[in-house]
């Protein structure tokens, strides 16, 4: 046997998320058929971790165990005939059989995007979320800078998550300008060891409605240091988020460079 | 009866063409029908050009005659309200009674978008075309330096099109690298007076087979002076193309500033 890791963007618009489920088409789903048709073999896809429904992927890595012919290197391009055109495999290798996307990752970085102005506009709408007004950097960076450091982050978790601890340690979280194809976002950047189930999307509303005066500095921070879920702003819209890339430290993947 | 001049962006993705057509939804209709629901009225909206099904648009202008009791500058919320989300009006105004969105246009600015690399993203596939290997902007620019001028554009109009003369001036034409979201993107935009059917999406072809020594400049420069259809290069999908704007030369629409 051996472990073959892929790293893949996806459109997360048509998907409700990563995740096999009863109802609705997911990514993990299609991409277990691109195996079988690509094949004959029936496989169990791992990603570095479950993205929700609607959330975009421009670096999601996974993996999976098979004995295939194929050189690692080309099976991108064995997928990607075989996948719909929402889903793209960028890179294939061979990983180490330690190696497993979800338990072997060191850092994640998520980006939630926004676009600020009079009124919105049908090309920005589809990979970042449109807010009346102007964007204020140093006040949503004022509340970015809470998120940093090793905190209980239990008022950010969707409440019907189960998880052993909902402390997390964020690395870094900024916000800052980006241009894009059709004008300026603003680009909400965090990378942490793990995120619980909606905690970007409810960082970045909470830095929102900050910045907006509908929070003030003292109820963000009672949010994030006592776990009160009445601290928090709100949960924003999935198709703002993409998960931009996965770090597994030292291990090289992908042709040499360890992402 | 007032005229009323509208600033427009659309995603062409879903819709066949700015023309009302029997099979198909169309932007006109979209609009004429937000007008009526909005209004309760029925108008003809006439826009600068019509727009070809999947091309895109961040600045098209149309106009309408009516009498509304709505402020000019108001209407932009009010159809808004009433549009599907893959179109909106990022402005309206009160336009001179001599004022005709198509007749009175002085130039067009269309962007056709490449992005390049070895593997599609799904990510960079709405608004640009992906083409296997690395660009060379200055080859690209070679062939579009060809374009600038009055020449007859015979080469580069679809054959069911039915003008009068096949004559065009083209301003400027250019590409250069643009940043995205997800990367890097080759844009080339060009400006003229007006462009026949298809021409755009030919001309970016014609570039790109120069690019990729599939063309030689003297069968470029052929297809230009001499109009022959076998001297062109493949007319490439509509996904990459937007509308930019239009201008109007001294007439000021939309706030006071001429666009």
């Amino acid at each position: 046997m051996m472990r073959y890791a892929l790293l893949l963007a996806y459109d997360g618009t048509d998907f409700c998320g990563w995740q096999i489920q009863n109802n609705g088409r997911t990514v993990q789903e299609e991409l277990e058929k691109a195996v079988y048709v690509a094949f004959g073999i029936r496989v169990s896809v791992t990603a570095s971790g479950r993205t929700d429904s609607g959330v975009h992927a421009a670096g999601q890595v996974c993996h999976f165990d098979a004995q295939l012919s194929v050189p690692p290197e080309r099976m991108a391009d064995a997928l990607n005939a075989r996948l719909p055109s929402d889903v793209c495999v960028l890179a294939s290798c061979a990983a180490p059989e330690t190696f497993d996307s979800n338990r072997s990752a060191k850092k994640k970085t998520y980006c939630y995007r926004f676009y600020f102005g009079e009124r919105r506009n049908p090309l920005r709408d589809r990979y970042a979320l449109f807010v009346r007004g102007e964007a204020d950097l140093s006040k949503l960076n004022e509340a970015a800078a809470l998120f940093v450091g090793e905190h209980d982050f239990k008022a950010y978790c969707a409440s019907r998550s189960q998880v052993k601890t909902t402390v997390r340690t964020v690395y870094s979280a900024e916000f800052s300008a980006e241009r894009g194809l059709f004008g300026g976002y603003v680009s909400f950047r965090v990378c942490g060891g793990g995120f619980l189930y909606n905690m970007v999307r409810t960082m970045a509303g909470s830095a929102l409605f900050f910045m907006q005066g509908r929070m003030d500095l003292a109820t963000l921070l009672r949010g994030i240091s006592l776990g009160d879920r009445n601290c928090v702003g709100r949960t924003l819209p999935p198709q703002g988020l993409t998960l931009e890339s996965v770090s597994y430290g030292a291990t090289a993947l992908f042709g040499g460079n360890s992402v």
